[in-house]
């Protein structure tokens, strides 16, 4: 998606340890115009899915999973890392662990939003070692589910997040994928 | 606002210590289509200001501030309550006291997503004591810049938040005002 590349050339920040830093758009500023161009670009991308819910984690995965709702249609059910004293149904869980910031957290969401005839898409805003995605497949699973595809803001094709995903055969959409981050240079897959 | 009252009657389920769960759409599954109503009437509202952007925190305040902010054409900044590896830059921080959860938190935001001639309208999902729009406040101040709103998509009018916001002199505007959730039913303020 040549909107997202450009403003990732533009504005985005390479960090020691293959950290990509674009939190002036997508993590922590977020541009509601790009978002609702990405959920667009996710709808059209799994338009031939029947896709009755959409999953993410929060909080980054957030906006570009209630765009992609919005375009879609369809409602958006984030994980959550923390339970609250407002969160006490019976909970899907699972547990992951973020290279990032070097901690392992629990991820839930609560049973009664996903019901027995649910197909869901995996919105999520990066995709590195696959750990976020993961943990949602394993509540996918634990929920007996069907997973109709993951669709990721931006991907980092150097590490194995893509390799974990594929081998289970879920289609996966990447709208920016980058192939190298060497010498503080965005690199995208050509 | 009628569509999201005949929600939160719906869907809104009471729980002990005035506390009213609207996860169905809000807090946990998000109905992006009804968010998108909650920012185009929060643009509405706020038409005659000059705002340059919004500011939430994470996580629940990200879907009505996107989506405020895509009717608005203006960047959303949600403030983080925990701070990562790729968030090292000078920050605003702030102490915010949840009563749900009865843990204080520390929310920060990036010093370079605020400018000097920023003109700000807070969003939130609800409005019960006021503690995260106290603390977005603190940072407002520190900031040095002009606050010309404050939009709630829930607010309890029973408890201290708005008084907090009008000793100030803030415009305040809440889509759904609850008068009372005694004997676990929902009462509007007529």
């Amino acid at each position: 998606m040549k909107l997202l590349e450009d403003r990732i050339r533009k504005e985005g920040i390479v960090l020691p340890h293959d950290v990509l830093k674009v939190d002036s758009f997508l993590n922590h500023q977020v541009d509601p115009e790009l978002m609702f161009e990405v959920g667009k670009e996710f709808a059209k991308l799994f338009a031939d899915k029947p896709i009755t819910k959409i999953l993410t984690v929060e909080s980054s995965g957030i906006a570009p999973a209630v765009m992609t709702g919005l375009a879609m249609h369809e409602p958006v059910v984030f994980a959550r890392k923390h339970k609250s004293l407002t969160l006490t149904d019976d909970l899907y869980t699972a547990d992951v662990y973020s290279y990032t910031k070097q901690t392992t957290n629990k991820i839930s969401i609560a049973k009664r939003f996903i019901e027995p005839n649910d197909s869901v898409l995996i919105i999520d805003d990066f995709l590195a070692n696959g750990q976020a995605v993961e943990g949602l497949l394993t509540i996918i699973k634990e929920a007996n589910i069907e997973v109709q595809g993951i669709g990721i803001v931006i991907e980092k094709t150097f590490q194995k997040g893509r390799a974990l995903i594929e081998k289970r055969q879920i289609p996966l959409e990447a709208l920016a994928q980058i192939a190298s981050l060497e010498n503080g240079q965005v690199q995208f897959v050509k």
